[in-house]
């Protein structure tokens, strides 16, 4: 089964409001099996509703929309739709008695214009409404299906899920589009693609996309109409091999957070972790504190913006700074043993460069980054250039960080 | 003048990516007058992108599309949108050196398939991207106008305002819509309504919006389809007006962010900062250097998230936590006056709570925060209970630690 969804609203289309409803009821309908095949956000004119929804069910048959069935004046979804079917507008009693109902549960009265939402096109099914004033609609007809939802997301997650997800299941064919994303991080798409070699040949039909963000290069891979089994079984296959081909950069599914997945590994290895940040000022910390139970692994960690401060509470010979520079690679391996030593862990990371705009040189451009890992017996640094403006640089530092002391945990 | 939005991608499709970029071109749009009337998004499939650009160009004139420009075989948006103009891609040299030359710059070579992100439709006016590998085009015919933006939203961002903007503006009419956002923060909706009073009728024909998010309330005021000096005129007079009602609670406007505020107040005032953080982790001190050449105030911090580590980078007494716990006025006080002794600054702040999800008790439940700020000759104290998630509950915080900074600089 394809739909379309059209979202109504001036504000969509002043960009005063982010389409949320849509990424929502898209997520929702495909894991039903219900394809969406198009987004479409016209404002609160009669005539860019009716086109859009007529236009829907000519290319789909199909259509959702959500917003204007509010009680103000530029609330006409409905009166636009019920037009465009040929079926007036019937006050329906049991829909009011539910409005009235809601209104007295705050001990108010609705106003005049609550009326018109009581206002139901001849022949279709109510979908009641508990949690706002504006029931959602289901009209068949010659035309084909629309579904018309609030705008209000609370009010339209729960009709979603309680009145429409059912009934369209038991249309949806048993075809599911389900997809799994592998995360990367620390690789540059194409290099990437290069190692990903002809997989998309290989994973037929799964299709593959590339979805490069602040944190990597997350791998999506989709299965589009297939039995649910046979699209989880090769959704599975799909995802091993592109992990296998990864390598070190794959460190996981879904929305996994690098930083979860260190802490568990350190949790596992019983090893404390510790940091020792300057261009990054904290976000290392940021991240790994957000995991809910990181103060187990987590001890802290020291933000060294000055270099004073990196002799002061690190340790970090003057001379060494003054000889090779704040962003080099022996001041970034004395930062993260000093913070091993001082803050008394097992492992700690350390990061130091050029976040910009500002303070770049030829030999040492802005997003210039030294990293060191200290652990039991050893540390390792690299360096990296990252690109972007100062706050892409500093996050993708920050998961850089987080990324080599995964790697060397699972090296241990 | 009109113009349609189509945005181009399977995962918008498939709901696991929101349709952020739309909502920015939207805004960008409205503010130069040039009237954004339906919205569209469509898979990465050849079929469905001709067909949404040509139904757009049909009713519109113009279009804009985002998405489907990178490397990757997935990537068709150029190739479908030149067959449809009847223009053959050409390799253009200039294309190629610029996407060299960002390669070069971090020392590295363009993979083969970078390559085809430097064939252009013939007659189009490339708009250079000097932030990522795909170029922007510019299309005129007798279809009408397509632009061409890539998907990734800085380099969108930065075409949009230095290369599209430039260009739409000069074909706008005259009246715009605009907004102006006054930032407030550390109170609550209510509270900050009632310090508006009357203000919705006295800046007719402007409207006020209240939107909440977790830096504080952001009050947008717009001003509807008037000629653009009236429209600035009037923002202007309005904003000055809630500003001063909000009182010390309002920071700034548009964007504007709290931590440069006080930063620019500190080098003012020539008083260096520094951070002592227990359950933000690093966050405040991420934000404070988040602005560029905050090196010449900030200092650095520590991230004491063991209590080990408050005694011994920041010399709280043990028997003080021992006695008081972690998360109390006299352990925030000793966290900030340890801070500014050890990390030797003129005003340091400090942070401990419990940002949950567990951890909390009838005495002090998740959410509760301990502060303190210390500077010469006095150390202040609050402590605030924040709802909502870990997530919501440390970025609060760390919003209210710069609050109760920039409050101190003030009120020196």
């Amino acid at each position: 089964m394809h739909i379309e969804l059209v979202t109504i609203g001036n504000e969509l289309l002043l960009g005063f409001t982010v389409d949320t409803n849509g990424a929502e009821i898209a997520r929702a309908l495909s894991s039903l099996g219900v394809d969406v095949v198009r987004r479409t956000a016209v404002p609160d004119r009669a005539e860019s509703i009716a086109a859009a929804v007529a236009e829907s069910l000519r290319r789909t048959g199909a259509v959702l929309t959500t917003g204007g069935l509010g009680p103000t004046r530029d609330d006409i979804s409905k009166t636009v739709v019920a037009e465009l079917y040929g079926a007036p507008l019937e006050f329906d009693p049991t829909v009011w008695s539910d409005i009235v109902a809601r209104f007295a549960r705050v001990q108010r009265s609705p106003a005049v214009s609550n009326r018109s939402q009581a206002e139901v096109p001849r022949g279709a099914t109510v979908l009641r409404n508990q949690w706002g004033t504006a029931p959602g609609l289901w009209l068949e007809g010659p035309l084909g299906l629309t579904i018309m939802l609030p705008g209000v997301p609370s009010e339209m997650r729960k009709l979603l899920e309680l009145e429409v997800a059912p009934r369209l299941a038991a249309r949806a064919s048993g075809a599911v589009v389900r997809s799994l994303v592998v995360r990367t991080t620390a690789i540059a798409e194409s290099a990437l693609a290069e190692r990903m070699g002809e997989i998309e040949r290989e994973i037929m039909p799964l299709s593959l996309a590339y979805l490069p963000g602040i944190e990597g290069v997350d791998l999506r891979v989709t299965a589009w109409g297939l039995p649910a089994d046979e699209a989880d079984r090769r959704l599975r296959a799909a995802a091993d091999l592109m992990a296998e081909r990864a390598g070190e950069h794959a460190y996981g599914e879904g929305d996994s957070d690098l930083a979860a997945v260190l802490l568990e590994r350190a949790r596992r290895a019983r090893l404390s972790l510790g940091t020792a940040e300057s261009c990054t000022g904290g976000l290392v910390g940021g991240r790994i504190t957000e995991v809910p139970g990181s103060s187990d692994v987590f001890a802290g960690g020291v933000v060294c913006y000055s270099n004073h401060l990196k002799t002061e509470l690190l340790g970090v010979p003057p001379e060494l700074i003054a000889g090779q520079g704040a962003v080099s690679e022996a001041v970034a391996r004395a930062m993260a043993e000093g913070a091993r030593a001082r803050i008394g862990v097992d492992v700690a990371v350390s990061v130091t460069g050029i976040a910009g705009p500002s303070g770049g040189t030829e030999e040492k451009p802005v997003g210039t980054v030294w990293f060191a890992v200290a652990s039991p017996g050893q540390t390792e640094s690299r360096r990296v250039v990252f690109l972007g403006s100062r706050k892409e640089i500093r996050e993708r530092a920050a998961q850089t960080a987080l990324f080599l002391v995964n790697r060397r945990l699972i090296a241990d």
